[in-house]
């Protein structure tokens, strides 16, 4: 049986776990070869094999129904659902998805991305089968990293709405991106250990009690059982919320995982089964640092060097380095992530001795984490909260309820705003604009190169009147050439770049540098325009504003967030006051999910281009 | 001691427990005196009398910090924290906060009103008391329902992240709103229950196994010590998350709380207290229905009936009845609210046999409520989640990743949309419009009266195509005479109320009115104006508005949503792309957060009334 061959999951079915094996020996030369070539995840994925081709043995997919939580170790299920042919498209435009997708096949019944969902959706699809009065198996994977999710405890809560066995596979690497935090990862560790007692040991000494010793002792103990049990075959936490612990095993171990599965299949209640693996498995390097490997650029496989090395610094980099030297001078401030300590930067703070008992990770837990900063805020810190665009969506009502309400000067950083890339649409940042700007009370700031950057984070921690947010793309920055010396910036107040007539370009952040390659394609056509960087989407200088649009027929405003309800809108709010204004043209995001490509391969396309706007512009002046 | 003359807590500490119990009488008598003039939370309050007082003798409060969750049980730490004189004018305009509000009192730390924020706020205190080295408390009450919201977990799971003793005390009277759901609830109940067998009968136990009967034994039984004290004293869960369990005690007698708390005040534990209270203690009409009780209109003491019977049927009820005639004939329609059934309305598809079991409530888990959502829609189901406005906030990540990403026919009810009245800002609706419409996919309606909210529920559980959202204040309605034949609206268009010129008047929802009323101003005024009934805010029938556009010199949008990127900036997005467009007045709530008081009076206030209305339209006119 060959890698190539499977077309589907019925083709790996009642073949020998020998032969299995060594299809997840093939498996990971396809994974390794893949995102050596194209870049994606991989210690996931490479830990992951044996647990998907086992779940896949045992279980009838796609009638059960197997919901991955985040889906980025989902891989080996995508190689062996049918998706061999296209596997190496991964992650490119228009090839298939990096992470499981409805549209995408019959075996990815939920589409994922974003961590802690897949009990929830688990549990939809359960009840939908009870009331079809299906027969089929639901099977949720779930990393533990994931399970510092708040939702994951919902779900589990309300695991008893169905009726049926309802099977949550905890796959279990001791990571998210970063190794997991908390105490409930704590606690896995702990069930982790296979304890020496064993059930039967224990079932041997209480028998040893002679009857005459006491009785009542020895009823005692029997109704003790179940908290002994805990001791031999832990996980009382679970059995509190009334779900069956099972484990752990070892999820490398495909005859081990496929007779647990089987037999897991038969029981009725609901289940969590404790999987242990190891992230990276099989790659060497990866094991070694899981985290460097997490998700990798295209890289040689000997070695695991990167083919062609990025330009340095990125503006991630560039906010950790910047955050670092004000918190040195400024004692207050406390910088707090979601499980993405170095994917935003922080780490270089919890790597310095003055800063680092000032940095938290608290999993993936973004509500925790803003309402965690706005009660630092109340005793006058400054809590700098750095996630990804996409991501601070789930803190959406801590935003509002508990930072902006409250008017608490608590700092946002948002990375990853606009488009992402490959990760797609589950991972662009394209709303924070709109639903960051609704919110009363809050300063919102997109910086157009590093060193404006800089003064935003800047006079973000110095702003106490509020709320502030500073977000920017994944990108590499233009230059090495950093300023040292930070200076405030005026809130609200926007930046002319160069004086023109007619038409008026309005960058957003990093699109000024779009209005610029615009301005230099219009040019030769012999139109000069105004470009003027941003600076703020929230709150604006709405008479400057005004005074500027007065002098120009045409406004152009070009933004990498949605068009509906974003910056141009703003504009359009402002314009709308006027008499006689000037004709408005929004560029930016459309109104729809935008799919995965390189990042300025998709703007290309979306018409984000110096060509594209002027093209647009020029259509409009006929 | 009376309490009138309680300015502080400190005029409680060292007065005796008898002169403490009579306190606690008279705290009663003005909270229902308070409730039954002006309407508010009761069963919750009368529930927490002695555990506020309690609280407040042991802790040195302001310096220790007392944080309430949800802030609905607060009324006794607001007489006991020098606001006794303004007490009656609780929830009023002008008056006191029905929740802790730190603009109102250094005793209230944080401000509240949504659930499940205090053990994080509570952690931010903690962290930010460590680094100041303070050596004061930090306590956390949380009820038992709001511990059903996940964002409690995340921020058990970072719990250790203090290090000081930081106390949570786990008010438990088994309901949030309405009972408390699920198996967490299930748990506290086994948790509930005092175990007859005590440690020290163990401890005999243990001492009378002769030493020669199995030494090993004996040792076995040792090591197993801390699971048989999961027996004898219950708590394991939390044990498990590190943190220590305490209790239950009784959250009626004072001296027991006061004893408890003064020892748990020097263990250098994270301690969880779980203290058992009755909701609606004292009012025997209260603790006899304790979801009638939670909140109230102003009533009679003596038989409990209420003083002004409001209008029938309200919104909710509407939707409820509505939604129970649609489901029964269609089987696929499932109710979902979170802790909120009868809020909702969701309650009559309970009681009926017909749909009793198509009915889920999720507890305080808005964000589960919409991804489980997804997985039903995703198998064929019509997911009817009925959430208010304000707390649907929490779920915004999910609406985005699950269900518009994934284009599922979900099908959102947003009760309490716009100003909620005597609730105040934390739960006004203010945002929705904005934040949904930012979505794409999304499908926005908001019905201007109850027939067409009826066909709008309607439309929604009809379309197949994407989320759908029905959004409609808090009202009573205007009639009685609901039709009952359905019909399905036309996507995206709006409703020609009557025909005029120059003026364009366009009502969002129930907003409508406001538009007739100054409709009527302005005919007096010789003005005739054209007025619109949106109906939908997206999709929006752009060339029908822009034909619309053409015909008038000024339009109007009138919503009871911010004017922050709501429905009249989506108008001002299509009046700029037009040439010499007609002027726009955007009407809303504004661009900041609105406080309480009746809903009428602050529509006036806003100048969202016929007479503001035009003459801001009479002043642009001009």
């Amino acid at each position: 049986m060959r890698l190539e061959d499977i077309n589907s999951p019925e083709d790996i079915r009642g073949v020998s776990v020998r032969e299995l094996e060594a299809l997840a020996a093939e498996i990971r030369i396809a994974i390794l070869k893949q995102v050596s070539m194209h870049g994606g995840h991989l210690s996931p994925n490479l830990g992951a094999v044996e647990l998907s081709i086992a779940l896949h043995y045992v279980y009838n997919t796609p009638e059960d129904i197997l919901i991955w939580d985040v889906g980025h170790q989902a891989y080996a299920h995508k190689l062996l659902t049918g998706r061999y042919d296209r596997f190496f498209t991964m992650r490119q435009r228009g090839g298939i998805s990096g992470f499981p997708k409805r549209s995408e096949s019959i075996y990815d019944p939920f589409g994922v991305g974003h961590a802690s969902t897949s009990l929830s959706a688990g549990l939809g699809f359960a009840v939908a089968s009870d009331f079809a009065q299906k027969d089929n198996q639901i099977v949720a994977v779930i990393g533990d990293g994931s399970m510092t999710g708040g939702m994951v405890f919902e779900a589990l809560n309300n695991s008893r709405q169905t009726k049926k066995n309802f099977t949550i596979v905890l796959n279990d690497n001791k990571m998210s991106i970063s190794p997991s935090v908390g105490a409930f990862s704590k606690y896995l560790s702990k069930l982790s250990v296979k304890h020496n007692r064993s059930l039967e040991e224990f079932g041997k000494l209480l028998r040893s009690i002679p009857e005459h010793v006491s009785s009542k002792l020895k009823g005692f103990i029997e109704s003790g059982w179940l908290a002994f049990e805990n001791i031999v075959n832990p996980g009382q936490f679970f059995r509190d919320l009334n779900i069956r612990y099972l484990g752990p095993f070892d999820g490398h171990n495909l005859e081990e995982l496929i007779e647990a599965f089987k037999e897991i299949k038969e029981l009725p209640d609901i289940c969590l089964v404790h999987v242990l693996t190891q992230k990276g498995k099989g790659y060497e390097l990866a094991t070694k640092n899981p985290t460097r490997w997490h998700g990798s650029d295209p890289f040689h496989i000997e070695d695991g060097s990167i083919v062609v090395e990025k330009p340095q610094p990125t503006l991630t980099s560039i906010f950790g380095k910047t955050l670092l030297i004000l918190a040195k001078q400024n004692k207050k401030i406390i910088g707090i992530s979601a499980a993405m300590l170095d994917g935003c930067g922080l780490g270089i703070l919890k790597e310095d001795p003055d800063t680092a008992d000032r940095v938290f990770d608290v999993g993936i837990a973004e509500e925790h984490a803003v309402t965690f900063a706005a009660g630092l805020a109340c005793e006058g810190f400054t809590p700098v909260v750095a996630i990804y665009s996409s991501f601070l969506q789930r803190a959406y009502d801590q935003i509002i309820h508990d930072v902006a309400l409250q008017n608490l000067p608590v700092v946002f950083i948002l990375d990853r705003a606009g488009l992402v890339g490959s990760d797609g649409p589950t991972h662009h940042g394209a709303f924070d604009l709109s639903y960051l700007r609704t919110i009363p009370n809050m300063v919102i700031m997109a910086p157009s190169d590093e060193n404006e950057m800089r003064n935003m984070i800047y006079t973000a921690t110095q702003y106490k009147h509020g709320p502030t947010a500073v977000r920017y793309p994944k990108a590499v920055t233009f230059t090495n050439d950093i300023r040292t010396e930070f200076s405030e910036l005026p809130v609200g107040k926007f930046r002319t770049v160069s004086e023109g007539s007619k038409v008026l370009l309005i960058g957003v952040g990093f699109m000024l540098a779009k209005c610029l390659d615009t301005a230099g394609v219009l040019e030769k056509k012999g139109i000069k325009p105004t470009i003027i960087d941003a600076r703020f989407v929230k709150p604006l200088d709405v008479g400057s504003y005004k005074e500027l649009f007065k002098k120009h027929n045409l406004v152009v405003t070009v933004e990498d967030n949605t068009i509906a309800g974003g910056f141009g809108s703003a504009i359009a709010e402002i314009l709308s006051e006027m008499k006689n204004p000037p004709r408005l043209l929004r560029l930016g995001l459309p109104d729809d999910f935008v799919e995965q490509g390189e990042i300025e391969e998709l703007r290309e396309s979306l018409g984000l281009s110096g060509n594209g706007i002027s093209s647009k512009i020029l259509e409009i002046l006929k």
